[in-house]
């Protein structure tokens, strides 16, 4: 058994997401390939950080997650893998898996170099196919991952996002992500307004109260509520938040408690 | 062995999808998991039921459909379970089943209330990773129904339009989906069509005769002709009946059958 | 084991792959089913050939792919399958076969007529679900080929494009296909351009050199790169060719080699 997890921004309108499941079959012919997204937006790599944060943790430890949002493929930029107790990441070395890196103890991690792993030849512009989904198909059938290459500790990571509590109790956070349907996700922990009187201040909107669900709103209404990922969101029920507020992400967000 | 397939409006542009399919393989790693369609309209209950009715006969009886469009999600809408010959399906009790409690035998039937087969914390706002994937989950490993909860006997249906034939033989009819060629099902089954001379009215146009293929009329020519979910179908061969015609669903279609 | 790969231009609106999964699974449970692509643009059997040609040599050469890009689907078109030492073809006999016709040997080739491994009623819309999923499922399970119906000798394919190096040696070819990125892979290998001095014309607009990867250029440049397919490709860093460019599918290109 190994679970192999795709997440792209190929898209699926090509063969490049099918591709990499062949290479990985035509290796570990009884590996379980779950395809978890390929819209990530273009060479976005702070998108596909988020959502990858969303979804590991809903799979089983040893899952093998490869995440390809890859502009710089072909150039000097290192590939890796990296193993934590709730998962083994292979990608880009380019901040892909900056949410990794912040919320789990790494306990292994390497440079991709032994070509012996490896697809040949090795084109310079899919790396998908030729490197990181061969490498994932070895990792699932049992290869260690010191083989695939030397020990690195300086991956590339970008500051993840967090909230601040200031001085007269107001909460400071940004906008992280912005899913299909136009809901916001903040940095800001559900811990840190569920159950309280909070007021919440974006896109020079205010919005009184933190609501339970959708439910609670009229159709159109603009409210923010505890999301699924374990931090607050701001929504419009059977709307979109983020045209409806001109904002998106990195879009800062307030959210002062009140009389409490 | 266990199939489970997943029907969602979350689209495939975030990793909801992604998220149950880790859910189902952490409670029980030998499910099959099938990805039928992530691309319902957010929130669109009736084309989701549509698209339930054209899918579960072709898998294996033993299978366990999840449909997620579920706008009340955090509500106090139920959550079920329903068993037939042809398949079990769960999900929100908000209509999203009509098409099957008119077509099918029910055998058994619960409300989900048992919280030992849910994910915890259970959110608000994400069903389908919490309640409704690890119950399908539990349910293809082998859980009894009954475990689930209560039986129910009322659950919500929204009427499913069929078709009349009046006293000169016209039948009526409704337009029930409209697919993303813009081809146009209707409520008026093949067996009322087939064979007979007949001619369709259809948003302002008249079809003059119905036919057996796109093949036999030229592009761009409107067209009726038995669809292969077994209902007549209105199209534009190469083009877009719903966009031509200005219709969509719920739009009136009648058939006079001429001289027969 | 039995892996079936599936292209169409069905899309993922509706739950017409989904469908084709249910059947395979119903007469081959043990079937492993890979949904390559079912975003070719509607009837457009060119770009369905193209992106078929990317992806079946990754599989293992037991695989068995299904294609259903089919506009003539009820009419006289015959059903075919295509045995090959990598991997074995199921599909209308329309063309999209081409890119294999021309690359591989063909070791068998039948027509489809043996309804014994169909799905009845047989709809005159849906060869994909009653035609092509159960033969799959059927060979996948061990079926032979010739059991499926008769030898032919006579499939139709198209010219695929090729490329000319002229008395100049300049070499002529086409663009064969537009990715989703705009990105335009043409009809002249890789090798007859790789690691030399080379000008590429194209849309009125000349390419200096032929890169190795897109990190050589600045953001927004043009520019020319041995492909992924094995293919010269035209590319945008960061953006789309197609678009900049003005062109598509069967536009020239040449290629002028610089004092070498």
């Amino acid at each position: 058994m190994g679970i192999i997890t795709l997440l792209t921004d190929f898209g699926t309108a090509d063969g490049y997401p099918g591709v990499m499941h062949g290479v990985i079959l035509s290796i570990h012919p009884e590996a379980v390939v779950v395809h978890v997204c390929h819209e990530i937006p273009p060479q976005d790599i702070q998108a596909g950080a988020f959502v990858v944060s969303t979804v590991y943790r809903y799979f089983p430890p040893h899952t093998i997650h490869v995440g390809v949002v890859d502009p710089g493929v072909g150039s000097e930029r290192r590939a890796i893998a990296v193993r934590t107790n709730h998962g083994t990441f292979v990608g880009p070395d380019n901040g892909l898996l900056s949410y990794i890196f912040a919320r789990e103890t790494i306990t292994e991690m390497v440079q991709l170099t032994n070509e012996r792993y490896w697809l040949h030849p090795v084109s310079d512009t899919f790396h998908g196919r030729d490197i990181f989904a061969p490498v994932a198909a070895h990792l699932a059938r049992g290869v260690a991952l010191t083989e695939l290459g030397p020990p690195i500790r300086d991956p590339i990571v970008f500051a993840v996002p967090t909230a601040e509590t200031d001085e007269h109790g107001t909460i400071h956070g940004v906008v992280l992500h912005v899913d299909r349907f136009g809901n916001l996700t903040t940095s800001i922990p559900n811990e840190l307004v569920q159950g309280r009187q909070a007021r919440v201040h974006i896109g020079g909107h205010i919005v009184q109260r933190v609501r339970r669900t959708y439910a609670e709103v009229a159709e159109g209404e603009l409210l923010a509520l505890p999301g699924s990922s374990g931090y607050l969101e701001v929504a419009v029920r059977g709307g979109n938040a983020a045209t409806l507020l001109g904002i998106g992400r990195h879009s800062k967000v307030q959210v002062a408690t009140v009389g409490s």
